[in-house]
């Protein structure tokens, strides 16, 4: 697994010597899947580092590093399960994959242990929040310096989460949308692990591995996931494709994408047909993690919903927020805005006939709520009491 | 699965008509484990409702509930993995159990699982943040009632992320200690999961369950644990006497509990050699959520010691503090100082020569620091600099 292609025009370049295709395209590994087939029912990793359960190692034979040791083997693994509660009335059945039960609270665990297990020397990361602590945790694990770049509007909470693991943490004044690709070409001697980049897609594949191979002999009928820079639609997608040239899927799931209305590229394109994602002027909106108007993987995103039969939903910043407060109420699961927008499509989806009672759709929420919230809490939610009043209080409440 | 018994005495009860034994003991679920072996190579959950990775209920057959849907399905599994970046010189190899890679963050989801898939109707709970985020998002998800209640000064930011599962949350003045108590006789029609109540025991075993499972067909040399009500260590003491009685276990692993020094009865009755823990009058710690004066299961948490020649560590509160770094600087595990308190005290261990370099200690960190971190940035760690400066930053930072 040496090899780096474009998915668009089929051109390869060994590892190491692009970050972009000539056609300006982002790059993936090559992976020979012929013979892939699940792995040995025993369900441990292969040099049994990992101990006490799955985690994305599982799939080493498809990925272009070796099983670590430390907070890199842990990654992954993560549970899926059926949320009857917020199933829509006659819609399909949801299945919750809670990517938020990582090491450090979302997805970007996947990419960066696989990452971090490939390059050697310095790390860093060009991010708003979920990347780069998951980067400045795993390069602590793995005694390396890891550069971290957030924006200058990054809120002081976040930045406290990240700085306990002790990185170089730069707050970045300027063209923020620009630094991703000036930290791609690799002149500065450390191994930028963005959102797109050919080894975090590698590690973004496995959450897709997990849920098809939950489901195996079958397949779930889509995967619904909020998308930004492309980086984990590409991951999705690469994943499909793997599985499909192994013969592992009865049928291709559909993928579908989820974006705030607010910023929404990849949708405006899906809408007009089209096959190239054009950057917007987008508007603020607290789906801070996924606010990205110039997605550098957006065609490939594109490419993967159109590759598969799927669709781009936008989705109202009002009917995110409802969504972010029904999935902790209803399915007991605090998330991000962000990943809200992922079951706020599926019901938009289901209110549309796109999917109907016999399908089964599983959504990619991909961090933790817990991580962010918690900074205001609503007085009118908290009673005060005296000890002796408890039991009074505890009949009002539940008589 | 019917019988509580007392581990002191003796006594049976049918479940549900005793909180307490006669004797004044806690009691726990009888479990006959004498014809366990670990649950077959597939590793999937017996009814497969938990798709995607191994989770607690793949000990169902001696747990006193059955394998349900939604989010209690996603508890346990976590990975456990080994250290070597935190481990001391001539020490032994720390074998890391990140419990904060559970749905609401912390350990307490098993026992949370197990106990809401086991009763009907209203739950509730007596906690000062762990337990009750716990208990509050299990209930959401399972269509029930949830009362939780929370110590007078917790803080803003604990209250904000329960109240998100929409529970019944009420800050009790007064005697809160008493409150533990006052609430298991079960006359409120409210099935309370405090941390030492059997139903919470079963659940919490399943730790102990599974990092035997992960050094099968050997065992690990000692675990060690954070001891707050002492239901944990319980758990974990039940555990291994099951695995014991199944033949499982090629050797005892000995137990080893950590407090703060600051607030240390049960470490205070193990150096005086008791065999009864009494109650102190302790001092405020960082280690907010095992600050614990009087601990319901203490005697039983010492017996546990005593029973596997085990031992209780003080950590002074520097100690700490430094350790709940070390973690996260060095080892990248984000964690309360009420967890760091654990390896804290397997460094006293290995310094006073009860670890050795052939030792093989697993150490439950029961909780993620994410949820509880991130208030205040440190100015000192970030720097702010230009777009157009970010080469030179970065040659500087990593040269």
């Amino acid at each position: 697994m040496e090899q780096l292609e474009c998915y668009d025009c089929g051109e390869t370049y060994a590892f190491g010597d692009a970050a972009r295709c000539r056609c300006g395209e982002p790059l993936w590994f090559e992976t020979d899947t012929a013979g892939f087939d699940w792995p040995d029912a025993s369900g441990t990793t292969g040099s049994g580092v990992s101990l006490g359960r799955d985690t994305l190692w599982r799939y080493e034979s498809v990925l272009p590093a070796a099983t670590p040791t430390g907070l890199a083997a842990a990654a992954g693994g993560t549970p899926l399960f059926r949320a009857p509660s917020i199933e829509p009335a006659d819609g399909p059945r949801i299945h919750l994959k809670i990517e938020g039960v990582n090491p450090t609270g979302s997805f970007k665990d996947r990419g960066t242990a696989v990452g971090i297990c490939r390059v050697d020397g310095p790390v860093g990361t060009v991010s708003h929040g979920n990347m780069a602590l998951s980067v400045a945790a795993h390069a602590a694990a793995a005694d390396r310096e890891a550069i971290i770049l957030v924006a200058e509007d990054t809120p002081d909470s976040r930045l406290a989460m990240i700085a306990q693991h002790d990185p170089h943490l730069f707050r970045v004044r300027g063209d923020y949308g620009r630094l991703y690709d000036d930290t791609l070409d690799g002149d500065l001697g450390v191994a930028f692990l963005n959102s797109d980049t050919p080894l975090r897609v590698a590690g973004q594949k496995t959450v897709a591995y997990e849920i098809c191979e939950a489901f195996a002999p079958n397949a779930p009928d889509a995967i619904v996931l909020p998308v930004s820079s492309g980086g984990q639609a590409s991951g999705v997608w690469k994943a499909l494709r793997e599985l499909n040239a192994a013969g592992l899927l009865s049928a291709m799931p559909r993928i579908y994408l989820a974006q705030a209305a607010r910023c929404d590229p990849i949708a405006q394109a899906y809408r007009r047909g089209a096959s190239r994602v054009e950057s917007i002027e987008g508007e603020p909106t607290a789906a801070v993690s996924i606010n990205n108007a110039d997605p550098p993987s957006g065609n490939r995103a594109l490419a993967a919903v159109a590759a598969t039969d799927g669709g781009v939903v936008s989705v109202a910043e009002e009917a995110m927020l409802d969504e972010t407060e029904r999935l902790a109420a209803d399915a007991g699961v605090s998330v991000e805005p962000s990943c809200a927008v992922a079951t706020a499509a599926v019901r938009e989806l289901a209110a549309s006939g796109e999917f109907g009672s016999d399908d089964d759709v599983a959504v990619i929420l991909t961090g933790s709520g817990y991580k962010y919230g918690g900074a205001a809490v609503d007085a009118a939610s908290v009673r005060e009491v005296d000890r002796a009043d408890v039991p009074d209080a505890v009949r009002d409440a539940v008589p």
